[in-house]
């Protein structure tokens, strides 16, 4: 089938939003860690985490100003400060409760079981439970003229992750990694390996 | 194991490459179709598209100025017109031999045995394998000062898919899709549906 701008417009508000955001495959599942200024740990589940560069390490997060994941933001803007953490099979459904809104000043760690942990050079907290993690320092938060989204581009202070975690090449090991992937807004994913392809010549 | 900063930057290139490239988990496998000044059909694969908003349907996907992507960036800079199509396991190797540097003029479509397709409304070339397909107008392109990538964001014009790819809810349906996941630069894999998980409540 095919749909036009147009009639993309006139669907039903949910059923749009489920559309887009699976329309372009599978995207990393994270929990992104912060810490008010009063100092309440914050942890959000996120799939918009981009890498940006290698040199300097940057990567992004996109943001919207009015949603459920504006104490994310608002703790990144005071603090200058966040994590990024992937989402593993066995604590999936904890990592999705995140989402839910708790009154103000409760933790989302406490409410749903997760374990804060920090490290030297980084304010924000980590997830204990996550095979790999960055911290991160905000270096600009770039705001799209055209929908209000934000892009926040924080620079890798520090990475964490076993060492047996990485192939030869630099890699991440995926078929040791628990790592799940989101489709749309609520879907889990499993993956396995099909190929890993050499450099491509002509 | 702890990284810091400073250790990154000592990293081998292609060592840090990898690594960066593979840490913030899965990413989508994409390919971008757009059409020369000259007419050439060119095919790119990607693995940084990214959904930026529903109303207006925005999509955003990140390109550096030098790189072999640069002939995506010009076509999509002079017709304003670019496609993204999924990839699938059965046209993988296909897809990823499209990152190969071919001499200039020779369409990337002819080149891996992948077939362009064409939609009214929209300049670009859809690839016929793939399951899923997104035609774009281009609104912006942004460039993030911060390391001189940039920020390409289109409109959906129209999307193409089979109608009993998509749930009662709007989601596509990825345990019928064989579309691929992408880590790192050169890994591909398949996923299974582990969950889908109710809106979180407190």
């Amino acid at each position: 089938m095919l749909l036009t701008n147009g009639e993309i417009k006139l669907l039903e508000r949910r059923y749009r939003a489920n559309l887009l955001n699976s329309i372009l495959g599978y995207k990393p599942a994270n929990l992104v860690g912060t810490k008010s200024s009063s100092g309440v740990d914050n942890l959000a589940i996120f799939s918009s985490a981009i890498h940006l560069g290698a040199d300097p390490a940057l990567v992004g997060l996109l943001s919207r100003p009015h949603t459920v994941r504006r104490h994310t933001l608002e703790n990144i803007r005071s603090s200058q400060s966040f994590t990024i953490n992937h989402v593993s099979s066995d604590f999936l459904d904890k990592a999705h409760r995140t989402s839910a809104k708790y009154p103000e000043g409760l933790s989302e760690f406490e409410q749903t079981g997760l374990s804060p942990h920090f490290e030297a050079g980084v304010h924000a907290p980590f997830v204990k439970e996550s095979e790999v993690s960055l911290g991160l320092t905000l270096r600009e938060i770039v705001p799209l003229k055209i929908n209000g989204t934000l892009l926040i581009i924080g620079e890798i202070e520090v990475l964490l992750f076993e060492e047996d975690l990485v192939l030869d090449d630099g890699s991440l090991d995926f078929e040791l990694l628990q790592t799940v992937a989101v489709t749309g807004l609520d879907t889990y994913h499993k993956a396995s390996r099909l190929k890993k392809l050499p450099y491509a010549r002509p």
